[in-house]
């Protein structure tokens, strides 16, 4: 890879990405607000009781099934405040254009996104429009920041991760990640998997209500895989996945036809939590009592022993995951 | 125009732009806290004294004349705030890049954002980047949102305009437009102008001490004439300009060679303010004794017997200034 220049790479949630946010992004924007690696940050109004985050969104096709940039908009950025321990509330947006983009498709993107905000409890308060030159864009791209109310009880974060913890994930991972793929006509497949993308609200709202609740994230660009390694980089403990991670079996297929690994798959409606042994089985029954938990998983355990993310297979061997370096799909969100 | 597909002159800030936002945005998205019009607008958090704004950037080129898109995107942001009455303290930072941009150029433009950042006082506080292919953006796009606290002092609104205020402008018009257009290859021509963009916050608190004060916008997109538009729009009254609108020799001579009208060009360091006949001399002379206002004029008045935007000339005469319609300059912001 050339050095000089930006390549997918440094958008696709692994090393590159990490190393161009913390090299330029974070070099010359450091302050004591900023967290470049939180889903949301406080910010200091309302004695610190406001969360804020961002996003942007670039997913090819535009639409796809189980939703559309608009509603994946919403959902990112509501999701991002969710498993930061916040109340979503209010919503900016911004829209990149091209020209040329169908006005109808626009008008369906634009009537998704709504749905969605209105599904999450949310407003849409300010927004902004520019149109770029045929060539100069990708149909649409959308830019949103999301503004939250922090939930009673202990804020999620990785500081209160201790040894021996349980990771549990709300469903299936990689659903979105190949269902995106899936939808793209270059791959020449098709199939009946959906986007798991959807508003996570209710499953963080229900872990929240335990105080064994050490932190949560949704795996989203890079998969389970990249949260774990954020775990190890934060805590500098070791992650061990169990071979329970779930995955839908044609999401397997075609990740095995593909050579894709699903726990790097991007999910957009999942959430991963890492809480206290003891609580670990009744957090899980609560999310399994749920229809978007219904395949809610334990997938793994904090380990102070290791410092790297370990893969347990289902034969008893175990063998490392690396951090992402090359972007195996671009545009997944 | 092909009515089915967006073109350019849905970003110019002119007619088609605001049919857009009306018709597919606003339409879907319509709450009692989503206000089209407005630069920024109050969320309930602390009692409704929190402003949040946000907005795109997709100036080309991305560094010329007395500014970048890095420092740009702090000065729009932080100047929407600004003229909607507030104190800018917050940011949130989205960046699209295109695969191929040299990693030089984008740490030139974050450190230019970070120093604008810091000259505004506000901090970035969270962010995210995408990386698209290359053809599918035009090297970077920024995104941000800005949230600040308002200001002592009656809020300016629209609202608040009645027939016989003044128009003031804090500078001279149309230097972004026209500095952003001489950096293009394209044209040929070279000078020695430069943007205006600028932080605008010292000129917008010195307006908030006079009680006199009713509306102010930063006239970026579609220049002073439309904001002259977005008055007669909300008010219902007829804006007069006068033939006192500062252009500089330089930007005058540029656009009667390339056809362009300054009055239409976007300004990225200047405020329009409509005050109180009776506080108009004082508010400008306030204006006048600093630096950044040293060229600030008397530009106009509210006269509720026109119904339309006219332009005095300095022969006597007077014409209609019509809506923007066709994009001169697209990507000028």
């Amino acid at each position: 890879m050339d050095d000089d220049r930006i390549s997918l790479a440094h958008g696709n949630g692994g090393r590159f990405m990490r190393e161009l946010i913390e090299e330029v992004f974070a070099r010359h924007l450091a302050n004591p607000d900023l967290d470049t690696t939180a889903d949301a940050v406080p910010i200091a109004l309302n004695g610190g009781e406001v969360l804020i985050t961002t996003d942007g969104f670039t997913v090819q096709p535009l639409e796809f099934p189980g939703g559309d940039i608009g509603s994946l908009c919403v959902h990112g950025t509501v999701n991002d405040l969710a498993v930061a321990g916040a109340r979503p509330m209010y919503l900016t947006l911004n829209a990149f254009i091209e020209e040329g983009l169908e006005v109808a498709t626009l008008d369906r993107i634009v009537a998704s996104l709504a749905r969605a905000a209105d599904e999450a409890g949310v407003k849409v308060t300010a927004g902004d429009t520019k149109v770029v030159r045929r060539g100069e864009g990708g149909g649409l791209y959308l830019a949103t920041t999301g503004v939250g109310i922090r939930m009673p009880g202990v804020p999620p974060s990785m500081k209160r991760i201790v040894d021996g913890d349980v990771i549990l994930v709300s469903g299936t991972v990689g659903d979105h990640g190949t269902a995106v793929m899936l939808a793209r006509e270059d791959f020449g497949l098709r199939g009946e998997l959906k986007s798991d993308a959807a508003c996570v609200i209710p499953l963080t709202e229900m872990m929240m209500k335990f105080d064994g609740l050490r932190f949560m994230r949704d795996p989203t660009r890079g998969g389970v895989a990249s949260v774990a390694h954020e775990i190890v980089r934060a805590t500098g403990f070791g992650v061990r996945l169990e071979p329970t991670i779930p995955v839908k079996v044609q999401v397997q297929s075609v990740c095995e036809m593909l050579g894709y690994d699903p726990f790097y798959l991007a999910c957009e409606g999942r959430v991963v939590a890492v809480v206290d042994p003891a609580q670990a089985e009744e957090a899980l029954q609560a999310w399994r009592s749920t229809d978007a938990g219904r395949d809610a998983a334990r997938i793994g355990r904090v380990s102070a022993a290791d410092k790297r993310v370990i893969l347990e297979t289902s034969l008893g061997g175990e063998r490392f995951l690396e951090e992402l370096e090359d972007d195996p799909l671009p545009r997944i969100c």
